[in-house]
């Protein structure tokens, strides 16, 4: 009998897959699982995430390498990386050295929806 | 004295911002802030969502709405949404009933990296 389509395991993923351009971060804070962000990564930000154990992005706007924190201090110092299924998304657990919303908020996630 | 600019207070924000196509969903389990998945949404499937108070998204490979768990079972009862700074995240807070992951694994992200 073969098992529910949701049970086949999946191939092991060492490394995320960068063929479709960005990949997307979320952003958790390890002290207490809140999610703080998402932002984006190219394969250099990644790297750089991992080798510096500092949150680096990539800005779309912006078109460039950025480090989370670099102008206001609040970096991230990240303590784990997963990578998921399909391989284009990871998740950063961090401790973050300050607010990691431009507004001051703690999280980026603080808007409630209006009516549906 | 100006504020920092990471102290400067965005306005409220109501609506994501559909204008650039989809917008990026993070899942969170409820119960322990678990992150179980990233997925996509476009309008429709964001009104859904709040509509009817379960998880539904855009399939990017398959071109269509979702609901998730509508194959499997393991639907996601919706608890709360939360929109970014910016308008193009959202933050779903659910109660799963089963696994996120298609591979049955909890949540999508349980993949450590390789070698930096």
């Amino acid at each position: 009998m073969t098992p529910p389509e949701w049970e086949a395991k999946s191939s092991e993923i060492t490394e995320p897959d960068f063929s479709a351009g960005l990949i997307t971060a979320v952003v958790q804070d390890s002290a207490d699982n809140a999610v703080l962000m998402v932002a984006h990564m190219n394969e250099e930000a990644y790297r750089r995430t991992l080798r510096t154990r500092r949150a680096w992005f990539w800005s779309r706007s912006r078109e460039q390498l950025w480090q989370k924190g670099e102008t206001s201090g609040n970096v991230m110092d990240v303590d784990s990386v997963t990578i998921d299924c399909d391989g284009d998304s990871v998740l950063l657990r961090v401790h973050p050295h300050g607010p990691a919303c431009h507004t001051g908020e703690r999280s980026c996630f603080h808007n409630r929806p209006g009516d549906p």
